[in-house]
């Protein structure tokens, strides 16, 4: 029993962790694995190969479904709160990985097979355990979290311009121009705002090419308003970075420069060492 | 008669406030009535579904204009200043939401149904309510304003340069390559300026293909222009938020950085508890 | 002689400069009538109204010219250093916005008339003159100038890039799939790096689509260097103008912050009013 | 003996350093050669020039070969350790721009004429030799190599971005509306989210038209993040230069603002002539 115990603690640190060497071992070798899983997937969908190679692909498939039903066991055997895993993040993610494969066992009529081929594509969440090995993402996430009011604010002002230019262009161009209703003059507005500009999608008229003017003109001047948020956003973070908790002996404020060695708020030495003759 | 005064002031404080329960019950429900007015605009303007549901879209909207009417009405009876409100932005906004329904009712005429058609997009002005809800815009607004004047020189200079270049296409590409016109050039001249390219127009010339290369690397690097700006702007309406005031009790400066305890110009502590043994 | 003499320098006052009442009557004017002017050649291209406006339309280009060759006179007349006035930035616009039209009278012939029509547009560069009136945008000249050297690498690493890129596509895609020659190919990675997309050609082989995803995800990406340079410069030059010229009495420093009392080198006081009582 | 050694030494003053007249008459005359062979392999490349002009273009090819070839061992026999040269970046890169037109010698079977020409195209390489020429390119260098880490987790992001939205497409859109196959559907991803927006594939489908929008506005939005990133760094990079190296006499801090006349960190004089009379 106690072997057992020491077993699930062993199997816990190699699959859960990654400061000891099989524990990093076990993790590349996943990695790897997942990417090569993608692969599959991805050459499976382009018709020619799909057509040579069926048989194959789909034995590696399977080959990946059980590797990875395997590796989510053990997992759930080796974690010390199972359910806690089983409803985290990564724990829905590994089993959304799985999943597909099982289900389109057991429903094996001919219609739903095209259903399956959609759910067999969740599997790519399984590259969203990539995020795992990122760590220094902090940066991003903090700057993004910081601005995120403001972003939606932004984001709002985007859809309300494009749902009235769109409306407007469906006006001032018609369905016989291609604009065939509000919604997809709305879709030519974002495509035309986002400075995309597929072109599937054209002004005709004279009229409609100068409202045209004026969305990419708008698009090409505000996307200054993302970049300026998220710039300061980012500056702010970087300088937070560069600030250390030294606290002052004499006045107590805790945030400092990295470098200073005298208290910004009362002048007085933050290090007993460094007297200043008087 | 203190009664009707009594509901007034209760109208009002419903209506045009939203820091009671009541006030905020009715903006909620007004919120999702004008999105649902416009959802109704926006399926009746699909072909498919017109000509389906033309009849129960009609009453939707009949039954949107009869609700958005009588807020109007209770709005201008409930007023402080009913005439402020009647010509304040969202009065007038209130008013256009209404309006083309009304005037659809009068003309009759075949022949203007297209045109009430137009009158009644105005219906989507609506959404514009939602900048009442939308305070915490007002970071990005200050940004705007403050750099008002280096945007227009920057908007002059972009419709220079394509009113240069559109010109110079249609002198190098002309008519037989799509050109047809100055004005049509530089509406090209606009398409890639803002790195849209929608590929309608594409120049067919090696000299045109180099002036195009011009025009497609400046919009790219002057995009840093409006960015730049707006960044610059931001950065200091960000700063200007964490000064707070704290008048400085020896000299007299007012602004100073939230954390500090002592006057940035002369030096002396802004609190009279956080006296520096000496 | 002195009449002629005192009516010159009136000229010079009304025509050079804009503090007088009737120098600005003079210059809003003209602005009004350069871009009357510019409008009239921009009708002219377009080819119904040609068709139908020709001769009023060339009566109104012969009258703006006509005005435009006094306005010249004038200023060559009134102009302290005449010389100095004519081969100056503006003295050379004025002259190319009045020589179109005065090169079609003496040169007939009906093989040039369509060269003259190219040479006609250069009257566009009447507009140019809106700069007289743009003296705000000093702030951005100065950060594009203390950005140059930097920008100059920029273009120049992407003038690399595309013709590296647009080799590879020319052996890649080759003749058959639109990228008939080398410059050609350039071209196509020019519009693919700025994101600007024209869609008249586009890779079809899969290791084609490969290499223009690199471009498209590099263009992408590096767009932020421009932006990152001229944002950099644009705070430094906004911060220089929040600095201003008040030199210390004790140690010579001579730019300050706007707000400063005390010499941010030695600490003594800017100002003799304000001494901290010690 | 010590002729031919103080020959390799004027030789490689010549050749390798450009502080000297002779060595800046090199470079500038090796650039523009540069410049000329890079044109004649892009003349080469348009078919009407080639069928033309094949043997002068031929010629002057040979020409600028035997020229780069002596350059190279010149460069060999001279270099004070020439297999340093050979093997550094350089020095592979000016191999690598002559050896494709000898491999075309000695094989000179019809079906690899072909390759020749492929290889021959690397001979633009040559090109970045104008890298020697630009070494204020630090800073952007330095920026570049500060927001490396940040970079790649973007680059991470963008792909996994680009991976589940082409991957949703293909299931959305099918093979039926031009999306043949994952791999294709994330190119077209990418052409969407960096905004280039070719348009030979695009979304017919309502929901497909929805996804193509969040995609969009994601391009659009998440171009902050490198220009964020960037910009933060290069003002980090050139506050850094503004720093320089003046070390306090009293407390050793090295690192000051250019001019500082006082340590920032323990308030002592930096030079001993700035004495402030006490």
């Amino acid at each position: 029993m106690a072997d057992a115990q020491r077993l699930r603690r062993r199997l816990e640190i190699i699959i859960f962790h990654s400061n000891t060497v099989p524990g990093r071992w076990f993790d590349e070798a996943l990695l790897f694995t997942i990417l090569a899983s993608l692969v599959v997937v991805m050459l499976d969908s382009v018709a020619e190969i799909h057509a040579k190679y069926d048989e194959i692909l789909s034995l590696c498939e399977w080959a990946f479904t059980f590797l990875f039903t395997i590796e989510y066991l053990l997992r759930l055997y080796s974690a010390r709160k199972p359910a806690k895993y089983a409803f985290s993040f990564f724990g829905i993610v590994d089993l959304l990985a799985i999943l597909p494969s099982f289900i389109a066992l057991f429903v094996p009529s001919a219609q739903y097979l095209l259903v399956i081929r959609i759910l067999r594509l969740l599997r790519i969440f399984r590259i969203l355990k990539l995020r795992q090995y990122l760590n220094q993402a902090n940066f991003l996430v903090t700057a993004l979290r910081g601005s995120r009011q403001k972003i939606i604010v932004f984001l709002l002002s985007v859809l309300t311009m494009v749902t009235l230019f769109g409306s407007l262009m469906y006006v001032v161009e018609g369905p016989e121009n291609g604009y065939t209703s509000i919604p997809k003059s709305i879709y030519w507005a974002i495509v035309t705002l986002t400075t995309v500009g597929f072109g599937d999608m054209v002004p005709q008229t004279a009229l409609g090419q100068a409202i045209a003017s004026i969305v990419m003109i708008s698009g090409y001047s505000i996307i200054a308003v993302p970049t300026g948020i998220f710039t300061a956003e980012l500056s702010n973070a970087i300088r937070g970075e560069n600030s250390i908790l030294k606290p002052c002996g004499t006045c107590g404020k805790e945030l400092h420069e990295a470098q200073a060695s005298f208290c910004s708020r009362c002048g007085n030495s933050l290090y007993k060492r460094a007297v200043i003759p008087e």
